[in-house]
């Protein structure tokens, strides 16, 4: 790849935004939108870091905004989503897979956890424990030197966020960067980062719709981490391929009937 | 769970052997039949090792002989399959994978790396180089400590086998237990475990249906211990509930000040 | 192994329970003994779960109670440890490490967090947090069907406990078991796993002197688990053999002509 | 750091070179200054990545050639050590263990496996099987994304090196990037990553003194990309701070008499 720029796209379902006032004072052009500016003015932090170019998708776009095109020219791919998964096209989620596959980087944010796409790449359930109660959320970086983490305190908070508690149904994380303290009493795995094929994946738990916690710096902070750490390094299709061999296989002293075996291979050794 | 016995299903696809008559003359009843009797005349070596009770199931029976019910019972299912992985339900896929998630142990042998149900837990492509060339494969232990190694060599050798050569397209293992060598020059991660949900998963390579390995004493030892080490701990379902706090959360006298917003968080909803 | 017993050393350093009277109050023969009591009678969970022999060790025996003959019969080594952690003999440090790289388990209990020989096997600082503020800890099971966490609920408190608190410098673990949820407002990585060499690892969090969190029957539950959990499944000492070749290795004819070196590979040596 | 380049020293015990004819005919200078060339020379290949400023250090120098002040200023150290091992100076060794946990990338190359640094940041023995027949290495990339890869084809070729086998009794690696296959039969897991505090560790397997593999251009690719992966992100000391809480911990209705208790816990419930 070693491309100079990183291609973006934040998707999202956009429903709530146009459905509920409250939502729509906090987000008024939808999520998306104020994630794609974080993106856009949040300078790298990491040593290397590229500049972004960052578009959006949703839901009711054709394609979802997701067509083969745009997404053979993606490299990080961010995903909101919460009561609409079911209506997101499973053609749609097998060509993402395949693009984390080959590469693409994937940042699944919040409810996302739900979504087809994140529940298809993890084979789990991806189930957890929730409540909306206006509480205080304090995510604590467990891995101050991950790319990720770059230029965050050791705590930040979130005054009021939906709570979500563990246990969280995913695979053994390959990565856990963040932990969340709930003033309720829970505790959650807040920032995990995961590989499978070519790509990576990370999941950031922030960002119920009713609160405005994409606005806040930390948010936004490890959001432009987050996509510098999942651009894509190559971009491989992985085949099943009949292979030659690269050494000499000796000529077999024993003759191996292969059509018409009556020894056991007892009768071999 | 701690029950007192184990509960395996070896399920096979049970086509080749039908066909071929040279797989037929080392397989007579399907490879199935071979491995359940192995598992059930394999001693537990691991301390606290349980008797097992085998059974068989395979693709031509009604809902290919995992229906609810026998898979509700089902401890640890062993999969073969090849030529028929399309043939394969898709609702019997989701109940496997479900079972899976609730703690059923899950192992796949050798062509099982591209079934639907291998690549639905995993999220990847499952892809590999593969040759036939009646060549030599070396299986060394990497973990001797590892439950599935119990009572094995350092190495142990397979005189006829088809290769499988990296790079193997799965997710990073939790615990890499086996490296094959082949005799034509590749490398295999040949024993690999995780953990989905509450199931453990072990893939084994070895088991082309034109060799006679699972008549194999070694191989066989592989899988009576990966019977016991995937053995169910717990039977669990994960849900999503919604959870009342454990703690007392402030009364927020603040309103919604952080962006300018005027309302206070109920406002919002 | 495949014993049918486990061998169990309670290890404490027994300095505070002869010092104050508060910790005596708790503890009238060193934590050590009630935790020893404890194994004795807590009916182990798992599958195949093995009786144990449990004994004790202290810092003022000679050799800490830790002889070549003694650790030779132990299966799982319990640590307590805390002020100390300098008087332990170097000499009997690099003993443990090499019973637990052949296989032996060990359990390393809260303060020992600063122990040599934990820090020795995970070759980091091993530093957190902490504060003694008689609050409450909330230990949240995150991997429910792991061993460690059988017979458990969804989360245990202790009404008092000291708080430790992330980040916690040690390298990254096998397994997560427990994250704690403290009143003050920290989170903890409060179960953690390591394989290192043929041995298991354990380290579990509560246990200040100053508390009666090993009377605590959750806490007990966990020992007893981790315990069996750590039992060794082998006893090997890896060493550095020089190793005849298994295949028959080319007679080279070319000379050593990649950089212009004249010589054959045999003139080099 | 977010510094503009990466300093670098390769660090040579520089006996063999020397002592032996043969071993001085591959590396007139030493092995080091062959590699610190490699690396002023081989352009990275990762986005973003650092030019580097490339120095060297010898066991007979003072303090090893590793100062306070020059480890100080060190963002990655490359080791090749072998025959004087023992002669390294244990204050030495304790400061670059220290300087890797802050954050200093450490990449360790062939017989360093069983240098003082490696084993005491890993805390195994790093014990191997070993083999001096003139045979080929072949090196598989297992992980063709993973940043230490960037560039090399799906395998690459020493045609002259020692044989290194498993078991390798290192701690199970974070990411497992290459697997070599031997000529004589066996494989080894030849690139291996760790985290151990906020540093980076690389092994890399070949280059045995009297074969000319750091001459390889391949090989070359690996190690100035390992010192890009290596390089560190943050420079971080780990403490262990008494903490105030950030909550207000509950008035105890009981009081918990911590100073003269007699309460047992079960008094307190």
């Amino acid at each position: 790849m070693n491309k100079a720029r990183i291609s973006v796209i934040v998707w999202n379902e956009f429903q709530h935004e146009r459905e509920n006032a409250a939502v729509r004072a906090i987000y008024p052009d939808g999520l998306h939108a104020v994630i794609a500016q974080a993106l856009s003015e949040t300078p790298g932090l990491n040593p290397g870091a590229l500049p972004l170019d960052v578009g959006t998708a949703t839901l009711d776009q054709p394609e979802h905004g997701l067509s083969e095109a745009r997404l053979a020219d993606c490299d990080v791919l961010v995903w909101w989503g919460h009561k609409a998964h079911a209506s997101v096209s499973d053609d749609v989620v097998e060509r993402v897979q395949r693009r984390v596959l080959e590469g693409m980087g994937l940042i699944v944010l919040h409810s996302g956890h739900f979504s087809k796409i994140f529940r298809r790449l993890l084979g789990t359930n991806c189930s957890l424990k929730w409540r909306e109660a206006d509480e205080k959320e304090r995510i604590w970086v467990v891995e101050p030197s991950h790319p990720i983490a770059a230029g965050l305190p050791e705590y930040f908070e979130l005054p009021f966020e939906e709570m979500y508690g563990e246990r969280f149904d995913v695979p053994p994380p390959d990565e856990t960067v963040f932990i969340s303290w709930f003033e309720g009493g829970e505790v959650f795995r807040s920032g995990l980062c995961w590989q499978r094929g070519h790509g990576r994946i990370f999941y950031f738990r922030p960002g119920h719709e009713a609160y405005p916690s994409y606005h806040d710096p930390c948010v936004q902070r490890v959001l432009a981490n987050a996509v510098q750490w999942a651009a894509p390094r190559v971009n491989l299709v992985d085949r099943c391929p009949m292979a030659a061999p690269l050494e000499k296989i000796a000529q077999k002293d024993v003759v191996f009937q292969r059509l018409g075996v009556v020894q056991t291979h007892k009768d071999l050794q």
